[in-house]
């Protein structure tokens, strides 16, 4: 971590009582930065707008977030800003009580990536963890993650990049930490939320990114599905666009559509736009 | 808050890259403080054990944990422990990776509790918000509790002491920081927990401790099953048996069952005995 900010001071320490950590109420969202810039800020500030909607989280004043996270993305090496609001400091007990949302903004070195991960693909595996359904919580990206902890702890090497998450009804969900998206033919469908699972900015971005020749919906896909799609790739704010060469197995050797929205999308996250 | 300790040290400020705060990755226990010395000490440390096995958290040393536990009890004023096991300081990113778990230790009052409250009982209401099913989370008393924060933030006020959450099947589990035992003659049943909810160290004792006269049993209860219980009461370590007035405008005269586990389990957590 290169620094670290709360409430707009730098600061490593935070309080113990924050019910961040008591009870992961919160919520979080990671930006790319590019050239000292944060990608995609007004997103991410809607996002987290949304989702303290949701938790009835007390909305921090948009001005003031946006400052600090661009004032964070112009240090030396920012390469991804995290940005966190919990609902502050609590007496002990859930009830959430009146609160005043705390603001972390934390800074790190850029992922490295390799570029040919946009011209190869990455390997996926299917994780054992499901996802549990909660339409209350669906979506928003919330610090209650241990589902995500517990799937990625299901593998270990570089070898296999993500793994697939399914619902208790086998629907395909996510990545554990990417959206997916599956090409059938010119349709390219990307799974419901409305149960579990995060709605990611990039997968949005897809979403609202129209490709001649394409469409573009959200649908309920189950592993069975997968098996006859044509070609997979994972939407993330952070990598971007990523093909998927294999899943458990099957290669799916097309990047068709992956490359269409690389190039729509990556120069926006400076990011590799393969030809 | 008395008095907080982090690995041991009188501490205060947790380091701001703790995976207790990202992703709730980590767990807690709450013990009861009875004349200095913590009530049920062994079993809060077994739960911790068993919880820490089922996240992969490296468990700390039991004498340890068990030794600052009781340092924190006699201090002046002491009520409440509240211990938290956290993974650690981690990278970014779900992998739980190397980590060492990090010991939390915090001391509060004792909560104000009305002895009327055992003589009496408490009203009830429904909650909205629905606990989602997850068998590899349930039972613990992990640190992803935004469903309980949820829950518990749909009302205000004295008068409504707690709120039960269902399941999306709409079988009853618990309160929202209780669990529930239902009466029906002299069959005492509490609602599985093996999807989700938590598995109290009161409602262990409670199922472990026979009653001359009463059978106690683990079973699926739906709403429409409580409305032909005979009696209702909740169990917690701080607060012990609590009697249940009313559920939802229900009413529940007997205490018959509540009074009697009172009577076993009182004396060592220092709560008032009902004659």
């Amino acid at each position: 971590m290169i620094a670290s900010f709360i409430d707009g001071q730098a600061n490593a320490l935070l309080p113990i009582s924050d019910r961040g950590l008591h009870y992961g109420d919160g919520l979080f969202t990671s930006l790319r930065v590019h050239d000292g810039r944060p990608c995609w800020l007004a997103a991410h500030g809607e996002r987290l707008r949304q989702g303290a909607e949701r938790l009835a989280l007390p909305m921090v004043a948009a001005a003031v977030l946006i400052g600090e996270i661009e004032q964070a993305a112009a240090l030396p090496n920012a390469g991804v800003i995290k940005v966190l609001l919990t609902r502050g400091d609590g007496a002990r007990g859930y009830a959430p009580g009146p609160s005043s949302t705390r603001r972390i903004v934390l800074v790190y070195r850029a992922p490295l990536i390799d570029p040919m991960l946009y011209q190869q693909g990455i390997r996926l595996r299917w994780c054992a963890t499901q996802l549990g359904e909660q339409p209350r919580l669906a979506g928003i990206k919330h610090l209650n993650r241990l589902e995500q902890v517990l799937a990625r702890g299901e593998w270990q090497g570089a070898d296999i990049g993500e793994g697939l998450m399914c619902d208790a009804q086998d629907r395909v969900i996510a990545a554990t930490s990417a959206n997916l998206f599956a090409r059938f033919g010119t349709e390219l469908l990307t799974p419901a939320l409305d149960r579990c699972g995060i709605a990611g900015l990039c997968r949005a971005a897809v979403l609202a990114t129209p490709a001649p020749g394409f469409t573009v919906a959200v649908a309920n896909l189950s592993r069975l599905d997968l098996r006859s799609a044509d070609e997979l790739f994972l939407s993330n704010c952070l990598r971007g666009i990523v093909p998927v060469q294999e899943l458990a197995g099957q290669r799916y050797p097309s990047m068709q559509a992956a490359r269409r929205w690389m190039q729509s999308l990556h120069p926006a996250l400076g990011l590799p736009t393969p030809i």
